[in-house]
């Protein structure tokens, strides 16, 4: 919040806070920014104070003003510190954005680069101290000892992963019914490196994709970054909605798509998880249309033990699945993996390559020992009853608040009505020092919606419902 | 070698030997193997044997039989066991390679996955044990008390990089002329990842790219990969063949390169680096024709302090730099990192996030130690010198042996010319436990060559050109 006791002028703390979040690309290149008379009533300030704010932000280049329709963000402001090489300068301009609208990779760089100190219920992630162990120190400790450390630095390493991490992988995949030996198991940067190897291996721009809708917007700017076409299916409870699936598969070899990427288990943001009867028609439908399907199983270690995956029932023939481990372990180490039959697994592996090279096998290996001693077993259990407590006690306050729940309350986030716009009310919260997950976030064509995700660790919070009111009451 | 002493039969060793190496792709789908008379005179075996282990392949279903004409390699063995999925089996067979041929990606492969405990002449990267140092464990300490692996491991970190690192690197690119704020700076897994998110930032499917040639095998692979057009550049000792460029420049709209990918100092394979003149023409024409151009400083920390950078002399405009820690530091610590105009790296740093969200900070923030105490440019010191006498020796044993150099001596690799087939002679010192760098896998269409690539630091052994000698007068 603006303050005066701040060292600095009243105006400088506006323009600093529009500044930043232009260049976080928290407000999109062509959104307007408030009228000068609403700002002022926002901020509690004089319109001078807006006015002298705003001259600050076109002088450096990260506005412009229109004749009678106020100020812009300029196309080219959030690419960097506002200069412009020959190419850019000869980029048309796009057509202006009607709202003042987070752009599609803000929520994502939102994520590493928290507002304030306060919690932020439209993290992906748990708080660090809900994921702080003895165990990890420890098995970093066995994997630097000099003679580890010098043998696993100084050469490339193995090109899949380490043998020891892929063999762990492959044991507990089997207590999942996926039957996968290490050699059908790639070590990669985290699952959202799996699932680009996985796009780049089996598609060329161009190629149509179904994507689960509401879905993570990370997979459809990727996809969307590739050239692919986005073929969005709407998510249900008990799966994805078989019958536009069968609409896309029947209209014609052009259009036939090349592959599904689906979140089985407890799906973001909904929390939905597919039910077996769903997971067998699905498969059906592939088989018949010949496509691909990646799972991704990002959440797999916050599921009940009985959740049903595509990969078990297909025995990894047309699936490939993906899991990772910085929802529960350490999201800096940057391990996921993925799984893909024999015939497959050499092309990803290529990918991977190309890509990267290989990965860093250190913390590979100290993830082997932790899942080998079943330390991580154990601190997933721990947290999968710390969040139950913390979802019982986030939902009552959200209900308090007067939102409604879109789904049945499951996993790490909720899909929350606001009754409001929430692009609007996420720009709002920001003034506040809360960064929200706006629900047009995970669509392909960010329509306006009234849903918002969140996570329910960081959002049982009284204050931040508290604020979120209050806000939502101004709009 | 086969050998009679073993528990195994000289049939089962042939056979596993072939059987390995099409799996690691050292032998490519279609290509002959040798007839069962060249392969008995060969190994040394009987006819009888050779057959009775082509039978074993063929069970396996790593090789087929054409009447008349020999056994080939099945165009689905190296992609994995040897199952198969509808989609593969409705691929169309390839057109059959004439020779025993190595695959682009056998060499990338290979570097990774040692025939033998021999030293290697074809690896790309220093003997492990020249890389060996005191003080980076101690960096490593330093990461991994528990306070700091707490703090680092549990939250993504920072989207671009380690701040503290991004500030050595670009006090470090000072040092060579290359202007560049830490906010300039994006790390990233390896310099691999970096060239390849530039090529992803900058460039479409069907795109034309510059890259010189003989060049890198992984940059035009993963180049065919992404969809692009290659056009080969001669690259030659002052720099590369401007005349070639321009006419690149000069053939169309529909034909005008994107992007230009060089290796401005010690380039890989021949050891050349940038005159300045050169370097002022080349970027002339890159503003004539607006192309960007990224160049791949690998070798940075083994070149003369007053080497010429592309980055240097255009100050960042047009060129993006390309550094990695692969080579002098920790192969597998897998960091590099970019540095771009300030109108480029938001977008760059999109496709980093996209592709891997963040990088692993703990290694990035001992490397930042590493350099700020100076150790690095210490130990770099140590291995240039170290390097000077190997490559005196190595040049020594290859004349001797026969050999001539293509270029002058200079870094870490030779550029050789054996007067026999490089392809050929690949596949025959792989019996003797030895792997080359065949001069084809330098070239974006893989011509036959009698050139191949040594590192002079791991060739500086008599024993290995006895081998080699006997081995190519019995081609």
């Amino acid at each position: 919040m603006l303050t005066r006791t701040s060292t600095q002028s009243l105006t400088g703390q506006l323009a600093d806070r529009f500044s930043e979040r232009i260049r976080n690309r928290l407000l999109a290149p062509g959104a307007r920014l408030p009228s000068v008379r609403e700002c002022a009533r926002q901020q509690g300030v004089s319109p001078h104070t807006v006015v002298a704010a705003y001259d600050q932000l076109l002088a450096q280049g990260l506005v412009e003003a229109r004749r009678q329709r106020g100020f812009y963000v300029r196309d080219s402001a959030a690419a960097g510190g506002g200069l412009e090489t020959a190419s850019t300068r000869s980029t048309p301009a796009p057509a202006p954005v009607p709202l003042v609208a987070a752009d599609a990779s803000a929520l994502i760089r939102g994520m590493f680069h928290r507002p304030s100190d306060k919690p932020q219920p439209g993290m992906g992630v748990f708080p660090s101290d809900w994921l702080e162990s003895t165990f990890m120190p420890a098995a970093v400790r066995r994997v630097t000892s000099s003679k580890a450390l010098q043998e696993l630095s100084l050469q490339y390493g193995e090109p899949a992963g380490d043998g020891g991490l892929r063999r762990s992988l492959s044991t507990k995949l089997a207590g999942i019914n996926v039957p996968a030996a290490p050699e059908q198991i790639v070590t990669t940067i985290g699952a959202t490196h799996a699932l680009d190897i996985v796009s780049r291996t089996l598609l060329r721009a161009g190629d149509p994709v179904m994507v689960e809708e509401p879905g993570w917007a990370l997979e459809f700017a990727r996809l969307e970054a590739l050239g692919m076409r986005i073929l969005p299916v709407p998510r249900k409870a008990d799966g994805p909605d078989l019958e536009v699936m069968e609409r896309y598969c029947t209209a014609g070899d052009a259009h036939k798509p090349k592959l599904f990427v689906s979140v089985s288990v407890l799906h973001n943001p909904t929390g939905y998880s597919l039910t077996p009867g769903s997971a067998h028609r699905v498969l059906q439908l592939a088989n018949r249309h010949d496509f691909h399907i990646v799972e991704d199983d990002t959440y797999s270690h916050l599921a009940p033990e009985h959740a049903t995956r595509l990969s078990a029932l297909d025995g990894l023939q047309r699936t490939i699945y993906v899991g990772g481990f910085a929802k529960i372990l350490a999201p800096n180490w940057r391990i996921g993996f993925l799984a893909a039959s024999p015939a497959l697994v050499g092309r990803l592996l290529e990918t991977k390559l190309l890509a990267t090279l290989t990965s860093p096998a250190l913390f590979e290996r100290a993830l082997a020992w932790c899942i080998d001693q079943g330390q991580l077993r154990r601190h997933a259990e721990r947290i999968r009853v710390r969040l139950d407590g913390a979802r019982g006690r986030t939902v009552k306050l959200a209900l308090a608040a007067g939102c409604t729940l879109a789904s049945e309350p499951a996993g790490l986030f909720g899909w929350v009505d606001t009754g409001v716009d929430t692009d609007a009310l996420t720009q709002r919260m920001l003034d506040e020092g809360y960064l929200l997950a706006p629900g047009s976030l995970f669509h392909a064509r960010r329509p306006p919606t009234t849903l918002m995700r969140i996570n329910f660790a960081t959002a049982q919070d009284a204050t931040f419902w508290k604020v979120f009111a209050r806000v939502r009451d101004q709009l």
